[in-house]
């Protein structure tokens, strides 16, 4: 038995269409009319997958959110020393995050004006939380200067971190994430300066 | 002799508003309209002082431009040791940012679509390479790592210090310019981890 299809979406390459078009032109100024457009799908259609914008928004960034809190639970983050944990879920962060570039790209751009967006933000500022107390537990260790307050490096860090989705472009050939992801913990872990 | 004057604004005030209202709204989004309401004043009052908006973004990141590539004039940017130089061009790049918060702000988020914005970028570009020219004769000295692409550690080391746009404000009391500075030079030159 065959049924006449709409459309040949599935709910995975609908949700890639709309990350692409709310990178595009931001949440706040993306409608149902130019995500039918982006898709080549009547809005009846998109509205068959899902119940609006803000649900393919929520679906988008708890992508994003699940690769980043993922990385705390896989073992090297949970176990040893924590200057090691840290090391560890620096180079994968930015493994996720080139990995799933326009979904990491969307939760960073993420403004605040909904209830997703505030949720969005509320989970973000919880990873960055739980990266920022293994920092300090470093720093307990000795195993971290002490001397560069912990929710400053924390900022820091992840600012180098997050500036990745501004001019990482996989597929071009240039860099590999496993390339970025290693001079990314050599410059936090050890810095530019050849030792004397 | 007294005239009648129409507004109390100077071209300097005039910028300050519109510099605040373009990061509000993006420059595309801004209309002289918008200028207008923001400053209180009318848009005939405006053109009095300027052309129109294109001059204000002109001369707003002119602001940031002439800052920042006036750190490469000053003496300790151009003497001695390439990996000194550098170090010094970086804490004065945190210092500048800081400073000129909104100018370089406005800086980092011009997109290319006149030819203020174009000319905008390539001056950005101009200056991004001068400084890793910077750091590629510290890596030719031996006075830095030479495992990190030169390219790639200035992408991330700028991505770091224009980071700081995103949260930074200043008079909150927290930090001032030069503990920002200070935390930027240790991390990027000396790394967190503590020496064993």
């Amino acid at each position: 038995m065959t049924t006449a299809r709409r459309d040949t979406y599935t709910p995975q390459s609908l949700l890639a269409v709309a990350v692409t078009v709310f990178n595009e032109r931001g949440y706040d100024g993306t409608s149902m009319e130019h995500l039918s457009k982006a898709a080549g799908i009547s809005k009846s259609s998109i509205y068959h997958h899902v119940s609006g914008k803000e649900e393919l928004l929520r679906r988008a960034v708890s992508r994003a959110l699940d690769g980043l809190f993922g990385i705390l639970d896989e073992p090297p983050a949970r176990e040893g020393r924590a200057v090691e944990r840290l090391e560890y879920v620096t180079r994968r962060m930015v493994e996720v995050l080139t990995a799933e570039l326009p979904y990491v790209t969307l939760l960073l751009r993420v403004r605040g004006n909904t209830a997703t967006e505030r949720w969005a933000m509320e989970r973000r500022r919880e990873f960055d939380h739980q990266v920022a107390e293994l920092l300090k537990a470093a720093a307990a260790d000795g195993d971290v200067r002490g001397d560069i307050e912990v929710r400053l490096a924390t900022r820091l860090v992840f600012g180098m971190i997050n500036s990745i989705v501004e001019w990482y472009r996989p597929g071009r050939g240039e860099l590999d994430s496993a390339e970025v992801a290693e001079a990314v913990a050599k410059l936090v872990f050890e810095g530019l300066r050849k030792e004397g």
